[in-house]
């Protein structure tokens, strides 16, 4: 068992600090990743910090990975060593349930394996992408095209997919208007793929301070929730919204911008339930809906279409020695758009 | 101004008793309807009670209306003096924006015109079905096929296409297991309908009271949600739920049983906001929709489609001077499974 460097929180209440770690061996289904690059999410810092409850400590957070294949098991047909692939925010799943065999493992049954703070194939911890390298079997393992840097790749893993999922569900693409509330680590990339899809983007955001950056990443339109008109000029106006913003807010006023058929896709989970009038639905047949991650299949597709489109990331690179100080400007919103460690720091 | 007998709320405290009213002139597109029979709506009741607030009286209800054509405008085509015809909850709309020309005049954005209780094109109030006859415009006319009785047929003008219009939205069919919340004057009409779709119907009602009768109308599967299994036993088991209880309880446990890509439409309007979990929706990709009623062609291919079935509601006729009695047994849920006024006792 390779013993590796990485990055763990010890504790809910400490920073996350230098360790080593070990991976498993190399079962015959798997490969070894070595890992380049991990996005930093917000869930990453949930778990560290044990918001979500359940964090089994020291966690190695990290489930946007990407790196180059460094060993395959003995029955590994689909890739090589130095492969370039990725690993999202899963790496097993039951393979036997309906949304398994419709390739949606995400809602897997009996629940996937996460990336880290779950249980591996060996009975341990499972450890994320803020380490040397990573074991997985190869079957939740995705190719990264050629054309796509590994950095801006990263956040695709989970960022891309969670926004490309939900807007190739509901037919995102010529003649349909989008809306993405909330430019951030999602909301940047979902902007850019309902873009490459065909469809009229808006950003909806507290303020205009990132306007420049919406219009350039693909938006036609930005407004502010900060300027009262802003809901009533967009009442009716698009068929499609997806919110990549976690508060807790009044729904309402956001399922009254959707026109006829309409839905409004949850990405986030905030921490009440949503209070949605029945009114808001029945009026124009609208829904609203939530939507997770994606399956292997579609990440797999996910990465090909931001290829062929030149779609990836707009990071910041950081060594692994800023990692906690990336976290408070996570939590604070100072970072456009993702955070992404060297894995040649650790 | 022809003047007919009709049953009118004077207030809202007060019971509904027999008045006469003066029907507008027949226009060029308009048709004068003889009433034969009209259905009693638990909306009606809200109005008579002005229990939605904004009741103009004296209201003459009544928005389920069958009968035959008596004179047709200088302009009318469509329709011939003697033709069976309905009214459904409107009967007009602004014919312009968009989801008039999409045929979901249901949505219109100016509001359509109710076929009670609103102000008609003539400047004065709507009155509805609860009346000898009804001056209609012909473009907001059903035809009644010949092989469905006026009788059953006339609840099918709310309850029937209030269920048929999400039934086929969201792809009730061969291989799509649906459940219908509730047996009541919607629920009994919805299950017919899916179960004649081609789905496997399923009803969940509060006990097993109606259980033959839901099993008759066509439902597969019977369940009691005074039994606490019910909810364990129904985990992901459905692709669409359709509410027709318009009590608030916790959705969050009827979310759970949906399955993947699955959608509970609410069809009534709960009092207080619905209170859903984002874990509810985010889990299994679900949807919580509204649907009110339908479009004018497809209230009328929601009668082709029951004349064709075989479909009409199931029904208790009463005189006019029944209709106060009816009103509280409504109330009580003590009918099976709508009443139905036979319009010459007026």
């Amino acid at each position: 068992m390779p013993t590796i460097n990485a990055y763990a929180a010890p504790s809910a209440s400490e920073p996350l600090a230098p360790t080593t770690i070990e991976t498993r061996d190399v079962g015959p289904s798997d490969v070894r990743i070595a890992i380049a690059f991990a996005g930093i999410c917000h869930s990453d810092i949930h778990t560290a910090r044990d918001e979500w409850g359940g964090t089994r400590y020291p966690v190695v957070p990290g489930h946007e990975i990407a790196g180059t294949v460094a060993e395959i098991g003995s029955e590994v047909t689909k890739y090589q060593v130095g492969d370039r692939v990725g690993v999202g925010c899963f790496v097993d799943s039951c393979r036997e349930c309906e949304p398994c065999l419709l390739g949606q493992e995400q809602y897997c049954e009996k629940g996937n394996v996460g990336t880290y703070n779950a249980i591996g194939s060996d009975g341990k911890p499972t450890t994320g992408g803020y380490a040397q390298e990573v074991v997985v079997d190869a079957n939740y393992v995705l190719r990264i095209p050629d054309s796509l840097s590994l950095d801006v790749a990263a956040p695709l893993l989970c960022a891309g997919i969670t926004t490309y999922s939900p807007l190739r569900h509901w037919g995102a693409g010529p003649g349909r208007r989008v809306a993405v509330i909330g430019l951030g680590g999602l909301g940047h990339v979902g902007v850019k793929i309902a873009h490459a899809m065909g469809a009229e983007v808006s950003v909806i955001s507290q303020s205009l301070k990132k306007m420049e950056d919406g219009l350039r990443l693909g938006a036609s339109n930005y407004y502010a929730t900060d300027d009262p008109d802003t809901f009533k000029a967009l009442r009716g106006k698009f068929d499609l919204i997806l919110n990549t913003v976690s508060a807790n807010f009044d729904i309402n006023k956001y399922m009254s911008m959707l026109a006829i058929n309409g839905t409004l896709v949850e990405l986030g989970l905030p921490e009440k339930p949503i209070s949605v009038r029945a009114f808001s639905l029945v009026s124009n047949r609208r829904s609203l809906a939530g939507s997770m991650i994606g399956g292997i299949a579609e990440t797999q597709e996910m990465l090909d279409f931001c290829a062929e489109h030149n779609i990836g990331a707009e990071i910041e690179v950081i060594s692994a020695d800023q990692i906690n100080e990336a976290y408070e400007r996570v939590v604070a919103s100072d970072v456009r758009y993702r955070f992404v460690i060297d894995n040649t720091t650790l």
